[in-house]
C-alpha cells in the first residue's frame, strides 16, 4: 500500500492531495541545521534506551505477538514504518510478525561496503520467531511464510526502494501454497507478481520488459486484461520473465529463499546511496548518516475471498480536519488491484457489511492510537479472512485548513497542550485561510496552458488586460482583470491596484510583481516563460493565442495558467476583517483568531506589518500586527494622481523648482499618513524616505529611444519631437548601469535635501494635527541605503531641524525616532559608528543579500533555480534568510549597534520577514520585532510563537 | 614672500609649478590616520623635550641673536615657519629677531574661546626681548620696531591668515620711521599698504573697496601706477581707508600698537576655525587639534635701496634635481613687488653685484642649511643694506624626476641612507617618470576647452574620432587619434588600442575608460561634461565644434582638454623598457632603476601586474613585476577576430552549437596564454576565467531597439529586420537590471560548464606545450565571484578534471593552483569554508568596494564627487581602500583563509593594488603580494618598500 493508492483513493472523492499543499507538523520539509520536531524527541529517548542494548550491538528489532523491541519513539533507529509497527504491536493491535534491520545497519555498510558483524544471524533468528509466530516455515514447501520487504527511513524519501512482496516463492513454495489455499491459480499468480517485482526492483530488469512480454502474452491468449489469464499462461510467463531475467543480468532467478531474502534486504540498503535518493537528501538538506532501516514482515492478503480485503484510513477528515473516520476499502483485493484502478473503493464504513467483526477492531485499533500518539494518523490495513492486520500508521498529513482543527480539537479534548497545538501548524499553512481557491473540481476540468512560479497564493480567473491602463479601464467598467506583463515596475501600480491577479513572463520569487503582489495580498504567478506577448493585443500562452479580454485563470499557489474563467471561492478571514462578514457566523475565523490569540500569548517577537497605504494598515491590524515596520513612501509617488507631479519634480532642472513641485506633493503625501496613523494609532509607525532612483517614476530610457527614432521618421509632430527629444536627454542624464547600487537610498535625500525635508514636514505635520486631536502617534523615521554613519548623522540633522521647526509651528511636542534600515555590508561591518546617530537599526534583508551575495534579485532567478536544481545552494535567499552568509552580516550588525547603544531597537523589514525559518533566526538573535507584508502577519506571528517554544524546550 | 610669489618666479622661467604635479614626501596630502613622515621624530623629540618645559606652561618660543628656544624638530608645538625660524637662529644664521606663540595656544583658544593664563604677558616679554635684540622700540616715534604676524601651521593650509607686514605702524611712528630713513614717502606708502592689509585680514573689509579707493585715486591723480603717488595722495588714501574701515566696521583703525599686535595675533588663531581652513581640513584629513602657531618678527626692508633686495631660492633645481643653488631676486624690492609683476627678477647669482657679501653669505647658509635638514630645501630672505636676513627655510617642493635625482644624490654625498632616500619620492611621482607629457610652453599657449577627470596620465594629441572603428581607420593611414566617446565599453577595446588618448563625456575615475586607459597606459580623461556629442560626425566642446578629423589635445594629468595638436615629449623609461632606446645611453632610466632595485630590496610584498596580453606582461617585466596576478581572458574576446565567434557562441541555442564555437576560440586563447607565459616565463601567471555577462559582448539592446523600429519604416529589407528581431530577442533574454549583479562572474562557468572546459583547456594546453620545450610555467587558475564554497567546488571539481585530462594527453605534470577571487562580502565572512577548496585567495577590490558600499563604480561618480565636496567621505573608495568598511571584511576573508589554510597565498588585484596608500595597509594585513595595472608596478614596488621601512621604524 503506497502513495499512488492513497493519491488514487482520494482523487476519485475530488480532494486532490496531489494539488493542494499539504504538510504536517512531523513531515515538512526539513532546512539545514534544522531538526524535525520529533527528532529531539527521540534523540532523548535514545539516551534513555540506550543502556537498554545487549553489548553485541542489537541490528535487528523484533515484533509480533503483542511484543516489540521497539517503540514510537524510536524512529531514528527503526524509520518512521519500523517505529509505527513495534509501537501498534506492543499496544495489542493486530499486526503480522516481522522485524527491523536498523538504520544504523544500514549507515555501517554505506560507510564500510560490508554489513555489520552478527547482523544476518540476528536477522535469521528473528526470522525464525516469526516462522514460529506464523506456525508456518520460510521455504518450508508445506506450509511456506512468505514476507514482504520495505524500507523505511525517517522521513519518508523518494527513490529508495520500496516494498517486494512475497519473498519466499519458489517452485516449491508455489506449490505448498497452491496447495495450502487449494488455488493454483492465485499461488501462480502470485509467483509471476513476485517475481516481476523482485526482477525490477532488486536485479534491475526494467519494468517496460515485463510488460512487453505480459502483452505479447495477452495478444497471443486474446484477452484483454491480465485477470483472464488462466494457469497455464501464468506458468508460461514466470518461465519468460526468468529467461528474461538471465538474458539482462546473466544470473539465474534465485530459487533459494534465504537468498531471496538476503538479495531484497541489500536492495533496500544500497538503494539509500542510489543517485535519486541522493539528490533528494541533498535539496532537502537530510544527513547522509540517518540511513534507512529494512522491515521483514510475514504476508498477509487481502485477496482471499469477500470476508478479505484492503483499506487506507485518516482518523479525522484530512482535508477539514472533522472529527470524522475517514477512508476507503476494495474486498477482495491487494494493493495492486487499487492501484490499477479497475475497481472503485467502497467507504470504509462498508467494512460492517462484509466483516463487521474487522471493521469494530478498526475502530477501536484507531481510537487506540490516535490516543496513543495524540495526532490525526494515516492507516494502512488488510483483512485476511475477516482478522484485521494493521500494516502500517503514520501521522497523517492534512490541509491547513484542518491542521488548525484538529490542534484545536485536541487541546479541548485534553490530547494536546496549547503549546503542542502550536507546534502542529506549519505557519505557512495559515495562508491557506487566506487566499480565494478555485473550486477544485472546475480547475481539474480546465484547460492548463502552462505553470510559471506560485509567487501571491490564491486563484484569480478574469479577463486579460495587456496594459495597466487597460486594467483599469476594464476594471471600472465592472470586470475581473488578470493583468499579463513581461515583468511588472513600479509604474504598473495602478494596473496591478485593479487586477484580481498578475502573470508575468520574467522574474523570480522576490520580482517586482511578486513582492508587490504578496503585500497587495493578489494572486500572482511569475517567470511563466511560456507566455509570449505577440503584440499590443494578443498573447500566446503555450501554443494558444489570447486576445486583450478573453479569460484566463492563474492559480499563485500552484504557479498554473488556465484557459477560462475558473470559479473562484474567496477567504472568510479576509471579508470579516473588512468587515463584510459577522465574525460569529465563521467558524473558520473562531479557529483561526483563536490560534493566533494562543500564538500572540507565547511569542517574544513582536510582529509588525510592512504596509504603506491604511487599506493594508487596516488588514494588518486585524491579523495582530503591532505597529508599521516599513511603509515605502515611494510607492505613494506612483499614484495616478502624483506621478506627474513627481516627474515634474525630477524634470526640474533648479532647486527652486523642484521644492515647487515638492510643495504640491506635500499635502497629498501628509493625507497618506494620515490614513495610516490612524489605522496604527497608539503602535509605532516607520517610515522609509524616499528609496528608489529617480529615474523609476520616468519613462524607460529604450521606450523614448524608439518613440523618438518612430518620430523622426513620421515627421509630422516636431514639437512632441522635441518635447520626447529633451526627456531623453534628461532620462540619458538619469540612467545608470546598475540602478540598484546607484543614486538611491539615503544618497537621494543627501545630494537633494529638499526631498527629506518635505517628506519630513508631511510626516510630522500628520503626526502634529492627529496628536492636538488627542491621538497617540508614534513616528519613527528611517534612513534608507545608509553606508556609513556621515550618511546618517546628515540626514538625521536635517530630520531633526525640519521635525522640530514643524513641531514649532503646532506647538506641541511629539516622540519620534530617527534610525536606519541596515541594508549594506558596510553598515553592518561600521553598525558600532552608525549607532552614535541611529536610535533604531531595521534590517533590510533584501538589499543586504543582495550586496552580501552579489545578487541581483530581478536577475538572479535565472541562476538561483540553476543552483538549487544542481545542490550548489538549498534555499532562494531572497525567500529564506541565508544564516551563514547574511546572516553573519547581521550579527555583526547587531554586536555593533549594542555595543555603541546597549538597547537599540532592532528590527527587520525584509522579505524574511514573514518567513518561517527566518523568523525562527531572528528569534534566537533577539531582535525586537520583525516586519512582514500584512498578509503574512498571522504566520509570522505563529513562526514567532513557534520560535519562542522551541527555544524554552532547548532550555530545559 | 609667499606661495603666489614662487609661483610667479618659476613660471617666468617656463617651469609652470602650479601645473605640473609637484609634492614632497614632508608636504603630500595627508590621509586619515597617516602620520606625516616627519611628525614621528616629532612625536618622538617631543618626548625627549617636554621634561624641559618649564612648570607654567610656556606658551612663547622666542629666537634672535643667535639663540632660539625651539628646534627644528619641533613642528607640531611651533608650526614648520617657527621651527624653521629657530632651527635657523641656532645655526647662527641671522635671522630677524621674533618669538613663535605655540599651536597649543591656538587650541586652548579654539576649544575654550579664551587665551591661555599667562599667553599674553610671554607674548610682551618676548617682544621686549625683540626691542632689545633691534635696539628699537615698538611704538617708539623716534625709532620704532615694525614686526611681521604670520600663521604657520604644522602643513601648509590654504584658506588660513597668512601675513601681515608692518604692524606697529601708527601716525606717529610713521612719522619716527619717515625720519629715521629719511624719506617720507616710503614711510607713508609702508602706512597705507599696512592699514589694506590689517583692515582687509585682520578687520574683514573687503579687499576690493581698497581697490576701488585706490584705482578712484589714480584717475584723480591721472596716474598709471601707484608708484607714481606722491606724499599727498598716499597722505590721502590712509585717511580714504581709515573711513572706509569705520564706516564697514563701525570701528576705528587702531592707532595702539600693542592693540594692532593682539589683534593680528587674534586674526591668526581665529582663522584656525574659518570656514575654508576647516574644509581644507576635512578633505585631507587633518585633525582639528593641531592648531597653527602664530610668528612675530621684526621687519626687515628690502627696498631701502641697491644694497638691498629680496628673493627666493632653492638648494638644488626643483624640476630636474641638479645640484645647482638655484633661485631668484630683485634689489631694491619688497615681497609685494614682486607679485605686482612688474619688474622681472634677477638669476640669485646676479646678487655678486651688488651684494656680494650678502650672496657669499646666503651661500653659507643655504649648504649649512641643506646638511642640517639633510633635504633640499626652499629658502626666502631679505637683505637690508647689505646685510642678509633668512626669513623661511623649508623643505621644498620637487617633481618626481627631481625627487628621485636629489635622494639617491643625497645618498651618494652620504647625506641620507638608502631608506631614507626611498621615503624621500612620493610613490605617485614616479608615474611622471612614464607618461609623455606636452611641451609645458607649447600647452600654456593653447586654447583651453574644458576640463574632466585626470583618469590615465601624460599627455595626447590627435585627430578626434568618434567611434572605435573610425578610430582603427584612422590610425591604419598612420594618424595619432583621440577616441572621443560618451562612455566606452568592452566593445570599444579595438578602438581605444588605436588610440592615443581617450575622452569621455561620463564616468569616474573607476569607469571602463579609466581603468582599461590606466592598464594600457593611455591617455585619459573621463566625465568631461564640457563636451556634447552632436551627431556621428560632430561634437561641440564648450562652445566650440569639432568635426571627426579635427586636432585636439587632452593632458591626462590635469584633465584638461585644447583645441589643437600641442607637441608631445615622450617617456624615456618606456622607451628603454621597449627596446626602442639603449639603456646607458639614459640618465633617466639609470636614476629610475636604481631606486626600484633599493626598493626592491626593502619590500616584502610581492609585486604583480593586471595583464592581459604580451606586451603588457613585457612593459609589466620591465618595471620588475613577480608574475601577473590578474589576466582578464574576456578582454581577449573582444579582439576584432574573436567577437564574432563570441557572440555566435552566445546566440548558440543548444550546448553542442555553443561548444562548436568555443572549439574556434580554443587556439586563439591558447595563443594568448603562450604569448603570456613567455613573457612571465618563472612567474606565476593568475588566469581569471571569464567573468562580464553574455551580454557585454552583443550589440546594446536600446540601439538595436532603434535599429529595428527603423528598419520597421523603412520597409526595405525583410531578412535584415527579422535577424535584427531575433538578434534582439536573444538580447533581450540576457538583458539585466543589475548587471553588475547578475548571470556574471562563477555562474557563467556553472551554467554553462563548456565555457569553463575551454578555458582550462587552452590555458593547461598552452602550458604543457611551453613545458614540453623546458619552460617553467606556474599557472593559477582563479575562478571569479565566488560566495559560496559550493561555487568554488563545483568549478574547482571541474578545473581539476579538465586540467588532468589535458595533462595525460600531453603526458606532462605541470604545478598548478585554483583558487578564488574574493569579491563579494559573502565571501569574506564565509571564507573558512571557502578556504577548504580554494587554494589561493586573490581579493578583487574593486566589486569588495562596489558591494561593501553598495555603489556602482559606473554610476557612483555624481555622488562620490558630492559627497567628498561636502565632506561626507574623505577619499574616493575606489581609488583608495576604505580601510573601515571593506578593509574590515578583507580583514574577516584573510582571518577564515588562514583559520583552514594556514598558509593560504593572499593576494590582491583591484585597482587598490597601485595605490600608495592602500598598499601600506596591504602590507600591514600581511598579504602575499599586490597585483595592479603594469603602469603602476614600479609605483606599487616603492610604496609596498616605503611600507615595510615604516612598519620597521614603528616597531623600534
Amino acid at each position: 500500500m503506497k502513495g499512488g493508492r492513497i493519491r488514487r483513493l482520494y482523487f476519485k472523492r475530488n480532494v486532490s492531495f496531489s494539488e493542494v499543499p499539504i504538510a504536517s507538523t512531523q513531515s515538512h520539509s526539513l532546512k539545514e541545521g534544522e531538526m524535525p520536531m520529533q527528532q529531539i524527541d527521540e534523540k532523548e529517548s535514545r539516551e534513555f534506551i540506550g543502556p537498554k542494548l545487549p553489548l553485541t550491538p542489537k541490528w535487528v528489532f523484533s515484533f509480533g505477538e503483542g511484543k516489540a523491541d521497539g517503540s514510537a519513539n524510536m524512529k531514528e533507529l527503526l524509520g518512521g514504518k519500523g517505529a509505527g509497527l513495534a509501537e501498534m504491536t506492543n499496544l495489542g493491535i493486530s499486526v503480522p510478525p516481522g522485524f527491523t534491520i536498523t538504520t544504523k545497519a544500514c549507515v555501517e555498510y554505506a560507510e564500510s561496503g560490508e554489513y555489520p558483524t552478527g547482523m544476518w544471524e540476528q536477522v535469521f533468528a528473528a526470522l525464525r520467531r516469526v516462522e514460529q509466530s506464523m506456525g508456518m516455515g520460510f521455504g518450508d514447501p508445506k506450509n511456506p511464510l512468505l514476507v514482504s520487504v520495505r524500507s523505511g527511513a525517517q522521513a519518508s524519501m523518494p527513490g529508495m526502494m520500496d516494498t517486494v512482496l512475497n519473498v519466499g516463492l519458489t517452485p516449491e513454495t508455489v506449490k505448498g501454497l497452491a496447495d495450502k489455499t487449494d488455488n493454483e491459480r492465485f499461488a501462480q499468480d502470485s509467483y509471476r507478481r513476485f517475481i516481476t517485482m523482485f526482477g525490477s526492483i532488486v536485479m534491475g530488469v526494467p519494468r517496460e520488459y515485463f510488460e512487453a512480454i505480459l502483452n505479447r502474452k495477452k495478444e497471443e491468449k486474446k484477452v484483454a486484461h491480465e485477470t483472464q489469464f488462466g494457469i497455464g499462461a501464468l506458468r508460461d510467463l514466470v518461465e519468460s520473465f526468468k529467461f528474461l531475467i538471465k538474458k539482462e543480468t546473466g544470473k539465474n532467478f534465485p530459487d533459494e529463499v534465504n537468498e531471496q531474502l538476503r538479495m531484497a534486504i541489500h536492495a533496500v540498503f544500497s538503494s539509500w546511496n542510489g543517485a535519486r535518493a541522493v539528490t533528494y537528501r541533498r535539496i532537502y538538506g537530510i544527513p547522509d548518516s540517518w540511513g534507512t532501516a529494512a522491515n521483514i514482515q510475514a504476508m498477509v492478503f487481502g485477496n482471499m475471498g469477500y470476508t478479505s480485503g484492503t483499506g487506507v484510513a485518516f482518523t479525522r477528515d484530512p482535508a477539514s480536519g472533522d472529527k470524522n473516520f475517514f477512508g476507503e476499502c476494495l474486498m477482495n483485493a491487494q494493493g495492486e488491484d487499487v492501484v490499477a484502478g479497475i475497481r472503485t473503493p467502497l467507504p470504509v464504513i462498508a467494512l460492517r457489511e462484509n466483516a463487521l467483526e474487522a471493521y469494530e477492531e478498526l475502530v477501536r485499533t484507531y481510537k487506540n492510537l490516535e490516543k496513543q500518539y495524540r495526532d490525526m494518523l494515516d492507516l494502512e490495513f488488510t483483512i485476511q479472512e475477516g482478522k484485521l492486520y494493521m500494516l502500517q500508521t503514520r501521522v497523517g498529513k492534512r490541509t491547513g485548513i484542518a491542521a488548525v482543527r484538529i490542534a484545536i480539537d485536541m487541546v479541548r479534548e485534553g490530547l494536546i497542550s496549547k503549546r503542542e497545538a502550536l507546534l502542529r501548524v506549519a505557519p505557512d499553512q495559515l495562508a491557506q485561510y487566506l487566499y480565494p481557491i478555485f473550486d477544485t473540481k472546475e480547475e481539474s476540468k480546465a484547460e492548463l496552458l502552462g505553470k510559471g512560479l506560485p509567487a501571491g497564493p490564491g486563484a484569480a480567473a478574469g479577463r486579460i488586460a495587456l496594459t495597466s491602463d487597460q486594467a483599469v479601464k476594464m476594471k471600472a467598467s465592472g470586470e475581473r482583470v488578470v493583468l499579463v506583463r513581461e515583468e511588472t515596475s513600479p509604474d504598473d501600480i495602478h494596473g496591478m491596484d485593479a487586477a484580481t491577479g498578475f502573470l508575468t513572463v520574467r522574474g523570480g520569487m522576490t520580482s517586482h510583481a511578486a513582492v508587490v503582489g504578496r503585500q497587495m495580498g493578489k494572486v500572482c504567478v511569475v517567470g511563466c516563460e511560456a507566455v509570449e506577448v505577440i503584440d499590443r493585443q494578443s498573447i500566446r500562452i503555450g501554443t494558444k493565442v489570447f486576445r486583450e479580454g478573453d479569460y484566463i485563470s492563474v492559480n499563485g499557489s500552484t504557479g498554473k495558467v488556465y484557459a477560462g474563467d475558473i470559479p473562484v471561492v474567496e477567504s472568510e478571514i479576509i471579508q470579516v476583517i473588512q468587515g463584510k462578514l459577522d465574525p460569529k457566523t465563521s467558524e473558520k475565523y473562531r479557529l483561526f483568531s483563536m490560534l493566533l490569540s494562543w500564538a500572540a500569548d507565547e511569542k517574544k517577537l513582536k510582529v509588525r506589518a510592512n504596509a504603506d497605504v491604511p487599506d493594508q494598515a487596516k488588514i494588518a491590524r486585524g491579523f495582530g500586527a503591532e505597529g508599521i515596520g516599513l511603509c515605502r513612501t515611494e510607492h505613494m509617488f506612483f499614484a495616478e494622481d502624483r506621478l506627474p507631479i513627481m516627474q515634474k519634480m525630477i524634470l526640474a532642472r533648479t532647486k527652486e523648482d523642484r521644492e515647487k513641485f515638492l510643495d504640491q506633493l506635500l499635502p497629498l503625501q501628509k493625507a497618506d499618513f494620515i490614513g495610516l496613523y490612524r489605522a496604527m494609532e497608539g503602535f509605532p509607525v516607520t517610515i522609509r524616505l524616499l528609496d528608489p532612483p529617480l529615474h523609476e517614476f520616468l519613462p524607460k530610457r529604450e521606450e523614448l529611444m524608439v518613440e523618438v527614432t518612430q518620430l523622426e521618421f513620421l515627421g509630422i509632430n516636431p514639437a512632441k519631437l522635441t518635447e520626447k527629444r529633451q526627456l531623453l536627454a534628461r532620462v540619458e542624464e538619469l540612467h545608470e548601469f546598475n540602478p540598484m547600487l546607484g543614486l538611491r537610498g539615503c544618497r537621494l535625500g543627501i545630494t537633494m535635501p529638499e526631498i527629506t525635508r518635505m517628506q519630513v514636514r508631511a510626516i510630522m505635520e500628520a503626526a502634529c494635527e492627529l496628536a492636538k486631536k488627542g491621538k497617540k502617534i508614534i513616528p519613527e523615521i528611517m534612513i534608507p541605503l545608509v553606508g556609513m554613519v556621515s550618511e546618517m548623522k546628515a540626514q538625521k540633522d536635517l530630520v531633526r531641524k525640519v521635525a522640530q521647526e514643524t513641531m514649532d509651528r503646532y506647538g506641541i511636542k511629539i516622540e519620534y525616532l530617527v534610525g536606519t534600515m541596515i541594508e549594506l555590508p558596510r553598515a553592518c561591518v561600521t553598525a558600532d559608528q552608525i549607532a552614535i546617530e541611529a536610535e533604531f537599526f531595521s534590517f533590510g534583508t533584501n538589499d543586504l543579500t543582495q550586496t552580501t551575495f552579489g545578487f541581483s534579485r530581478d536577475d538572479a532567478a535565472k541562476f538561483i533555480d540553476f543552483y538549487r536544481t544542481n545542490n550548489l545552494m538549498d534555499a532562494d535567499p531572497f525567500a529564506t534568510l541565508d544564516r551563514g552568509g547574511v546572516g553573519a552580516m547581521i550579527k555583526q550588525g547587531i554586536a555593533g549597534g549594542r555595543k555603541t547603544r546597549s538597547g537599540i531597537k532592532l528590527g527587520i523589514c525584509g522579505e524574511h520577514g514573514g518567513d518561517p525559518s527566518s523568523i525562527e533566526f531572528f528569534h534566537e538573535l533577539g531582535l525586537d520585532y520583525v516586519s512582514c507584508s500584512p498578509y503574512r502577519v498571522a504566520i509570522a506571528i505563529l513562526a514567532a510563537a513557534q520560535a519562542a517554544i522551541k527555544e524554552e524546550g532547548k532550555e530545559k
